[in-house]
Formats: C-alpha cells, sequence, structure tokens
C-alpha cells in the first residue's frame, strides 16, 4: 500500500513549525485509542479484519474478551486474513505453513508444518493492546516495549459515564482523517446543512453560520485528562442572512418552538487523538461523538456514536430504538452525509502535502488552528511508514 | 493530479537543446489562447467546467459574454464545481462556507458564513481572459499581472476571415497533446488512412505518403503574426505505390475525376500554441483547423472544425448543414478517429519522457522537427506543475 | 509500463551480499532462455505478442521456424501488434508509416511510405535467438553481440531427452516471477494442499510437511551443464501430523495403495532462469516442469508441463490424452490453482522491495536460500529498465 519511501516532505514541514507533527501524519499518531470496530459487530468467536493508522489488524472475541494481533505472518510476510484458521480458541495458525501464535501475547507456539524449528517460542506478532467500553472496541497502536497510554485520556471527557447510554454506526470514507476531524470541529460550515431533513425534524435553529473568535475557545491540555479544544457556542457571533453586496440571498432557519427548550447545539469540541463531541446534538440532551480513524493515507474510519444520559435500562432501551428510528435516518445518513461529501471535496486538494501552505484561513478558523496546535504538542508520536513494513 | 514536484528531468532535457521547451512542455506552454469550449455548448447563465494545461477552470455566460475563472475556492481549496451555486448573476458561491466571488475579476466580494471576515475584498481568484470567434471560446492561460497577448497571433491565418463560416466538433483524447499535433501534421501517416470512408465518398486521391524536404517548408517566425509551419504540398515527392523488395503490395487510390477540380489537400500547417490548419481538406474549398488542447500530462482536447468561404447567410447555412450530415460521419469519425487511434499507439511510447530521445526520425519527419525548434523558439512560457497549486 | 528509472535501492540490496543480483531481478535475469508460448499456440503464418522480462515481442512462425522481433517500431516506437500487417511471408510492416522490417534479422529493409530514406538498411530492431523444443518455444532475452547461451543448459536435466513425451498448459499470474519459483520450491508448502482434489484421485500420501536440512540439498553448479538446486525427498523429515500444545489439529493423507507402488513425490529441483522440475509428480513416473517467466514487475507467466517416459508414439498419444482429461482438471486447476493463490498472497508482502529483508525464514527454507544464492553466483546479468527503453 504504502511503497514510498519517503513522506511528507521536510521543506514543507519546516514551515509550519507550529503544528508540524499534525502536517506530518497523513497516517495518524503513533501510542494512542483508536475505536476500530461496534462491540455488537464481533461475536463470540469470531474474528475480523481492520486497518488503523495503516496497519493491518485482526481481532477476534474469546470469552468475551476482544484480542488483538497484526494481520502478517512473520515468515513470508502473507495476511493470516487471507485465509482464517483457528484450530483451538486461544491461537490463529497460518494457512501457508501452519505458523500457529497465540491471540493473547502474539507467541508463535507452533508451526504445524516444521513442529521442531528453534523458532518456535522465539518470535511473536505484535499485538494491541484493547479496552471495550459504550459498544466500542479500542485498540492502542502503540510503540514496542510502551505501555498503553491511560485510555480514559484518549476519550472525550463524558464518554465513559456511567449513566450516558450510547448507540451508534460507522462509515469507511475515501478522506484523510485529519479533513474529516477539521470539517466535523469547523463552525463556519453549518452552511452545507441548510437543507437537512435534521432542520425540520427537530424543529432546530440552524444559522447560515457562526463565528467563534480566537480567544473564546479553550485549550484543553491539563496533564493526565483528555487534551482538547473546547468551544462553546454561547460565545460564539451567530449569522442568521446571507447577503451579497447587502442583498439577502440564503436564510438561516429559526425554531418555532416556543416551550423554551433549547433549539441548538450549545458546544462542540475535539479532542486527541481525532475525536469531536458535539453538546446538544443531534437534539437537546443528546451528545454526539464523531471519531475519524485513520485507514490509510486517503480513507479514515467514521465511527458516529450518539449518548444520552439515563436513569433507568428502560430509558437505555429508549435511546436505542430513538437512534434507528430517528437519528440514523435523519442525522446521521441526512446530516453527517453531507459532511462525508465535502470531505470527499477537501480530499482532492488536501491530498497534495503543500496543499496545507496554500489555504487561505480565516477569522472562523481560529479553532481548527488552535487544534492542529494542541495535535503537535500533544500527540505521543507521528505514525510513519517505517511502522507498516 | 499531479503529485510530483519533479518534471521532466534535466538531464533528458540537456540533450535536445534545440527543442528543448518543447519537451518540457508535457502541459503545454503558457501566456497562449485556447479553445475551451464551443460556443453552442454554453447558453447563456449556464456554468461549465474545463481543464486547460492542467489549471481547472469554470466558465459562465453573462449577458451573453463568457467569464473564465479558477475552479478552487481560496479558503480550502474545494472545487466551486462540487455544487454550482450562483445567486445572482454576477457571482458564483462557494457551496462549503459562502465565499463568493466576481465572475468578471474573481474578487472575494462576500463571505455568506462569515460577513465580517476581513479578507472580504482583498483576495481574488485567479480570473482568465476570454475571446469567443467563429463558434469556439478561447481562454488565454496566462502568468499574472502579464497582459493577453494578442489573439489574432494565437489562431492561423483565415480563420477569423469575416467571410469564413465555420462548424465543427470536439473530443476528449487520451494522450498528450503533442502526440496529438505531430500525428496531425505528419506527412507520412496518410498510410493510415488508405480505407477511411473520405475516400470514395469525396473521389479524392490519396497517396501512400508524400514527403517534404527540409528545405521545402516554410517557417513562419515574423513578429506580431502567428507562428506556424507551412507545409505546401505542392513541394511534395508523392508516392503512389508501396513497395517490399521491389514488389508492391499497397496502392494509393487516384481520384476519377475528370472535372477538373483539385482533388488533394494543398497544404498543412502548424501553428503555436498547437493548431492545425489543412487547406481542401475534407475536400476542395474547405480548410480544416485541428487544435490538440492540453488537458492534463495525458489528454488532451481535440476541437475540430471546417470552415468555407461564403459570401451570403444562406451560403453559410448550407455549410454548416453540410458539416453535419457529411462530413461530421465521413470525416470526424471516419478519417479522423483513424488519427485518433493512432495517437492512443504513440502515447504508449512517448508518455515515457526519454522515449523522446529513443524515436528515430527521417527525412520526411524534417518538418515535426522544425515544428519543435518553432514552438521552443517562441513560447511564452513552458506550463509547470507549480502553476496548478 | 515501467516509468520509475530507479530499480532496487542500493541500500537494501547491500544487505543481502550472498543474493545481491536476486533481489535486484524483479525483472529477471537477461541471456537465458524463457518459454514464451505453446508451440500448439502458433499456427504456421500467425502472429503472437508475448512480454519477458518486460521487453515486449512479436512472434511469428514462418516456415515451421519461430521468428522473434521487439514490439516496437523504431521509428516513433508504436507497437507493431497495434495492428498487424504482413504483406510478404518474411517481413512485417508498420501500420503507420509502413516501416517493414525482417523477420530473420530485424532489418529494416524497406519504408513503404518513404522507399528512398537513407534509414533503410541502416538500422534493425531487436531479434531474439529461438529455440523450439517439446511443445514449447524458447527465446533468448540477450544482450546485442551476445552469442546465446547453450539452450540445453537453461532446461533441467531430463526435458529434452528423447523418449520424454511432454504436454502441458499456461496461465498468467498476477505476481513476481521469484514468488513463483520459491512458492514452488518450498518443501513445507504442501500444508495448502491438504483439500486438494489430486489426493484422493491418485490416492497419493501427503503429509502436513517435509523439511530438508540445510545440508541435504544438492548445489548443481558445474561449468556447461544446468545451474539448479536439487532436494531428494528422501532426505527429509517427513511430518504426518499437525499439533498445537500436543494436541493433533491437522492430519496429513497417507496412501492406502498396497501394490509396493511409490505413494509420493521423490524429489523438486529448481532450476536457472527459473524452473522446477517434481519427479513422480502428479503421479508415480510422471515429471513435472514449472516455469516461471517474469512478465513484468508483478506478472509472471505460469508454464506448466507434465512428462513421461515413453518408448512408443500410442505410448505418447496415451499420455496426452491423460494430460487433458485428468491432469489438466485434477492436478493443474486442482492442485497449482492452490500455489497461485498463494502467490498472490505473498505478492501483498513482496512486492516491497524491503519486505525482503523483513521475512523470517526457517529450517525448512534453507533450499530457497540456496536457490537465491544459486541465482545470484550463476546469473548472466540482471534485467533493468535501461533495457526497457
Amino acid at each position: 500500500m504504502l511503497r514510498n519511501p519517503t513522506f511528507v516532505e521536510e521543506s514543507i514541514l519546516r514551515k509550519v513549525p507550529r503544528w508540524r507533527d499534525y502536517l506530518e501524519a497523513k497516517l495518524g499518531f503513533r501510542n494512542h485509542w483508536y475505536p476500530a470496530k461496534l462491540s455488537r459487530e464481533l461475536d463470540e468467536g469470531a474474528v475480523a479484519k481492520v486497518t488503523i493508522c495503516g496497519e493491518n489488524i485482526l481481532l477476534r472475541r474469546i470469552d468475551g474478551q476482544v484480542r488483538a494481533i497484526r494481520d502478517r505472518c512473520l515468515h513470508r510476510g502473507v495476511p493470516l486474513s487471507h485465509k482464517i484458521e483457528c484450530y483451538t480458541k486461544d491461537t490463529i495458525t497460518c494457512w501457508y505453513h501452519g505458523f500457529t501464535y497465540r491471540w493473547d501475547d502474539g507467541a508463535l507456539c507452533d508451526i504445524l508444518a516444521s513442529p521442531d524449528s528453534r523458532a518456535i517460542g522465539r518470535a511473536s506478532l505484535r499485538t494491541y493492546p484493547v479496552e471495550e467500553a459504550k459498544g466500542l472496541i479500542f485498540l492502542f497502536i502503540g510503540d514496542d516495549g510502551i505501555a498503553p497510554a491511560p485510555f480514559s485520556e484518549d476519550v472525550p471527557p463524558t464518554f465513559l459515564d456511567d449513566d450516558l447510554a450510547l448507540e451508534g454506526d460507522s462509515y469507511v470514507v475515501a478522506s484523510n482523517w485529519r479533513v474529516g476531524a477539521e470539517n466535523g470541529f469547523d463552525g463556519l460550515h453549518v452552511y452545507i446543512h441548510r437543507d437537512s431533513p435534521l432542520v425540520p425534524d427537530t424543529d432546530r435553529s440552524l444559522p447560515i453560520g457562526h463565528t467563534a473568535q480566537s480567544g473564546d475557545v479553550e485549550v484543553i491540555e491539563a496533564e493526565g485528562r483528555p487534551k482538547g479544544i473546547y468551544d462553546s457556542f454561547a460565545n460564539h457571533h451567530v449569522l442568521w442572512d446571507g447577503a451579497i453586496g447587502g442583498e439577502i440571498v440564503v436564510k438561516g432557519v429559526r425554531s418555532s418552538r416556543t416551550d423554551g427548550s433549547a433549539t441548538r447545539t450549545t458546544a462542540a469540541s475535539l479532542w486527541l487523538p481525532g475525536v469531536l463531541r458535539v453538546d446538544d446534538f443531534p437534539d437537546q440532551d443528546r451528545y454526539q461523538f464523531e471519531w475519524y480513524v485513520p485507514i490509510d493515507e486517503d480513507h479514515h474510519y467514521y465511527v458516529i456514536m450518539i449518548g444520552r444520559r439515563v436513569s433507568s435500562e428502560e430509558e437505555a432501551r429508549a435511546h436505542r430504538e430513538e437512534f434507528w428510528a430517528r437519528w440514523k435516518p435523519v442525522s446521521l445518513d441526512g446530516f453527517n452525509n453531507q459532511d462525508i461529501e465535502a470531505r470527499l471535496a477537501l480530499e482532492t486538494f488536501y491530498r497534495n502535502d503543500d496543499a496545507w501552505l496554500s489555504e487561505m484561513l480565516i477569522e472562523g478558523d481560529a479553532p481548527i488552528v488552535k487544534w492542529r496546535e494542541l495535535c503537535h504538542a500533544h500527540n505521543r508520536g507521528v505514525q510513519s511508514p517505517e511502522n507498516l513494513r
């Protein structure tokens, strides 16, 4: 897949010293936790293949617990997934020569076609630490010999709260992950959602744009906590009318709700290693989480989870039913798909590394710049092609 | 599209000092006029997308006059053409954040989602000068701040004559533009047209080949006029029989006309920036014009116009009717499509830059070499990947 | 096809001094004989196109003898095969301008469209020495001005024996030729053939694996003879049961024959420039030959011939009938296709040059390493992109 040993040219990186690592991270950051799969997609005993930060990985659920190993035989490099052979619960055997690995530590424990080989017990496949929470399976894409970072530092605040019920779905999008993250966090881009079915369905307000001045977003970078940019829409300048030469040509939508309920998203925040939280979206008292997980240079895994605080299992069930009956068709497929389309258009530009030097950001893009700087300051390593060899 | 910052290697260019610029011009020459679209294809108010010399460009006809701007928003680089939004006659608005540009000067005149931005009025999209003549819309692909060259210097002599009625059609061909131009001007290549339906349809003569000796073509390079190579077939050595080891294996076709009318093409000429004129083709008293417009490295826009001198609107109408009833099926689709096929075969070789050093030209190719040298001497700049960033 | 002037990086080659040439030979070795086509596929007068070591070549059978020339006109590089024109038995004429070449020496003997050109008689296309034997047409892919090596040194011993009747078929496989050769010679990979229809059809034994210790293969490198690695399975450690943690999970198949006949392949040998011989395969007293001929970087031409010693024409005919009735469906399509599938999986890894440094070979791979070293020591030149220009 990545055949070119060069990556982002040094001459380009030098020009953005404040977010150099971010520009280099076309394959994402190492030593972070990423969602790999929805829990419901991996039954007991099942094996699934995923690609994160360019690394091909196999998952298997064993006695309820998910294990993850690299999907490449040590011997001659073939993908184990080419033909899955699991003869015991705890092992996977390569279809080619019978190299057999333990799911829990990746150890080469047997070679069916060569049981006396000295290699047995002396080599192992890369494994990936796994956490499972809130219906998502997370992997730690880490350097060898490095203890995984605390999981709770790589998800947005509130995501792990006990009273938060979550349900979601996922997509593969043909754009770089950074393009996904920036589009999602962009306060100006509501412009593209004017005709979304979500707007009438929720009787929500949708302005033409809203702008955070640079000073109005909060950079959260304390030790031992998630690192993110928090943009409270309360501080925004909100725009209802779009005018050309003074003449109004496009109008935002104002809610007709009269019951005093909040009619708009109240905040958006973007967290390392690439996950958005939108408060009071797709409607009041819901929280949307969106992950933009690097697959390869020009694809990302787009996971959307919608949460709601509940006080009983019945409320939790009602929330999950609402997700499938309402939010999946109206919001994910009716609103976020407009974002997916925008990312495909962005990718035509940003796939060239030097495009990042040619963009012309404006005042409302200040939160995006802060996001880039945050990534540069707090990432735990840039994924490089060397790690894929 | 063009991701590689290297272009044609210096070591290769050095070997052809007399036509170095031509070899480098895989994306064509800058500061020249190129046809972009047939007039009939752009109605009032319509928007069309074209690519010339690698540059993505949008056209719109406003009050009859065609305007052309770069198809890439200044802000985040998305194509405006991804979703056309024209709220006023004179502007186009980016679908993503409402950046609004004036068609006439490219100025960023409003941002719907950010009306207070300091960027408004301070930036502008690249625009392209437009000329429209004889049913074609021409653009000047020029450097910033350079006044466009006189339009009449970039079209073949006679093309703009008042009494010349023209009608034509266009194709996209998967070869470099230079391969198109050289095939069209090649005096030897009539060999491939032996079985064209045009030959019996016009009862024309078609030899196996005809050769201009080097000294017999005219190099036209006076100041202030079109620059071209003019090859009068009157001076040619004409060949009617193709023999192997003295035995005739292929015979040219001789006209059976007895009325004394000319039965053959009388001249071909090739003009900067890449346009052919063929006199008395596809028949006596017709003039064929062929443009080979660079799209990208391996595609060109192939425009064919057939002209005839007329003295009344009725004669002009008759000429245009003849084009569609006769020349389009018999000549464009029956003769020039053989050229298109040849260019696809040539492209397998010439797409490698060093192929231009491996060809083995012969005496009859002298006009092609003169064409290359003319281009080197008189082009107004080589298009480079930098201009596409 | 090969647009990149760089090939395998010097820094990678330096790391495998004992088989450096082999790693560099992604397009194969020069100055060797390769099969190009099955004899039965080229009738008298017919023309066929093949690609070997990246070189595009045309074949024609003339008075029974096969001639081979480069498939690229000297003039402007177009493929002669784009449209075959053979006006005389001994020549081929380029469809574009009538450049005419003699099949026997490649000489440019006429130009139909330019019969007076000084180029006639002064230039010639590259030709390729041809040998035809045992139903295969072989070409020598050689340097200019070098006499071809003796044909008998580039085929496995016994292949040319008078009493050996052969029949076969061919495939194009989307992997590098080296991946094909190594998979075929690999003693461990029988593991993948457990479920082949060949096993019950022949009532043969098929172990899980069998291992040659490094010292047990014979390196044949005497002057004036074929160069190869001979691996007698008699010396092998044979494995019948595949176990994980001591528990048997996969079992080999033991023949139930009681007539004392040999039930297994008795030897495999791999010869320069890339041809395998398997003794007593697909059954007792048969000999399978497999060529892995480089087409381009990621395709090889896979020729399988099955031989049997015969003492009459009747026996020869019976052997050929058996090939089509039995071995083609049961062995080629039922056993060797499993190898083809393995090569496609191997190619995902080995297409990256540096993968050859990342593999983890084990004891049973010793014969493969000896093969690489043999190639490095005895090849007659590495094919390079320069030869394709």
